[in-house]
């Protein structure tokens, strides 16, 4: 988005009031989503909290509330469902940063969860936080059984053996140097593009998108999940923990399209699947594009500086 | 089941020859429910056939099967409820079995997940069988959109904060020599009764039970699983690793009824709530109750010996 014009600025500040607003209720409804950590299990209560409600940019709860929005859903649902994919965002962090897989202590610049509590109590953390986005998806309100039963089907896909749980197999298995770039945008899309995929769809879902429509943000959820990995490997190799806001350094040895193409190449083909990403939101008709595309810079914003 | 004429005798083996057939139809469909082991990712559906297709009692899944049948329900979609409820059961074994909870390395007389792949995989595959879980309940043929949904919350409700995963923390905690009988039954409710409630009232929901026979179905459901976790208590301790076809003596240290009370008392206790499972069974008034009563007598058999 281009500030040229008395015009587009003030709908620039208008986005930003509009995403700011819809991070608050996202945040106000994960806190309640979770039992307090008075509740019994305590520990595993002030667990979740722990992993769940650390400053985050909600970006894929955001990403499903306004295309919701946009493709005409009014209903507070997106709010829970976009919870939802926050939860079982923050369960696969918890997994990936155990001592047996990535091993790191540092996530969104507090201990991650095994380190401030301990390995169990972080495995059945993550279980408990997967466990409970399905039972969200079950008791939406005022959306009818077949839409929320898709749901749910929808999220056990993106979790499974075509998703984020292949991904991460698959992530741990990575030692290929000679893996070629389609390889890696393939190990991609299942890690972080089948939580972006949910998250886009499920809103399509809720708001009765047509073919045509779903078919345009399944484009601009696939483009963009390629856009966030790639984004997540830059910041691994090029900050450092304070800068990136948790521990990097755990790509060295895997195959990645940065080690493979260098730092310039690689900055360029994010850029180009920024611009996808938005020539397929154009396409999806959203009323509210101006919007979500705002909610991409921001998140996107860092390889501008 | 006391076998003192020829037509009890014949009963009896009628009800042998239906436990056999369905156990097959189970195992069968568990077998179609995971990948083959050479889908990819492979490692991911080797471990999960490794620890959801060993040879098990199916006992779960033989409870659902067989109270949806003698409540009413016909359909096939009792073995798929009956398969979800061994899904989560060989999860929350993986998960118990890790060397950051109950450490073991023996499981169904063949190495437990972590040993025979390695820790990552293992709870990826205990996250993934999880997960398929949901999937399965959210495709059940010829069952509506309203009860698949509700099977979802049951599902997620009793693996949740107020089931499995609460009482596999709490069990992690348990070192309170002091606990009282009350307080132990409580967490094995919790640990092991929640499944059991999950498969008995899952097959409720299919046959549309009314709500009388489901309250006796839960209080059978709640009984069994008090005497299922004794049981798993006295094989832990009376037993040796090859009897109990799993690593034993893990619950030394921790509170359990056998510890508290000895080993008669144990039994004793262990036999009043079968007696107990079984007239809520009546109470039910089931068409096949001497079929279950069989499926019960096959699950604790050993304490009549």
């Amino acid at each position: 988005m281009t500030v040229n014009a008395p015009h587009n600025l003030s709908t620039d500040i208008d986005d930003f009031a509009a995403i700011k607003a819809v991070t608050g209720l996202i945040d106000a409804r994960l806190a309640t989503i979770i039992p307090s950590s008075q509740t019994w299990p305590a520990r595993l209560h002030e667990a979740q909290r722990h992993a769940l409600l650390s400053p985050g940019k909600r970006f894929r709860p955001l990403l499903c509330v306004f295309v919701a929005k946009g493709a005409g859903f009014e209903g507070d649902a997106a709010i829970d469902v976009g919870c939802v994919a926050e939860m079982v965002h923050a369960a696969s962090l918890i997994l990936d940063d155990l001592p047996c897989m990535d091993d790191a202590e540092l996530r969104r610049n507090q201990p991650t969860t095994h380190i401030a509590f301990d390995e169990s109590t972080a495995i059945l953390t993550a279980t408990a936080l997967l466990n409970r986005a399905f039972g969200v998806l079950s008791r939406l309100s005022h959306v009818d059984a077949e839409k929320r039963i898709e749901l749910v089907d929808l999220l056990s896909y993106a979790v499974g053996s075509k998703g984020l749980i292949a991904g991460q197999m698959a992530d741990l298995a990575n030692t290929d140097a000679n893996a070629s770039i389609s390889e890696i945008e393939r190990l991609n899309t299942l890690k972080t593009g089948a939580l972006f995929d949910f998250s886009v769809e499920a809103a399509a879902v809720l708001a009765g998108s047509s073919a045509g429509q779903r078919s345009a943000l399944k484009d601009f959820s696939h483009h963009l999940g390629l856009a966030f990995q790639l984004m997540d490997d830059v910041k691994d190799t090029l900050m450092s923990d304070t800068e990136a806001e948790k521990t990097v350094g755990r790509d060295i040895g895997k195959a990645t399209i940065l080690a493979l193409t260098g730092s310039e190449a690689a900055l360029e083909r994010l850029s180009g699947y920024i611009i996808n990403a938005k020539e397929a939101l154009t396409r999806a008709e959203l009323s509210n594009g101006d919007t979500l595309n705002s909610v991409l810079d921001a998140q996107f914003s860092f390889i501008r500086t």
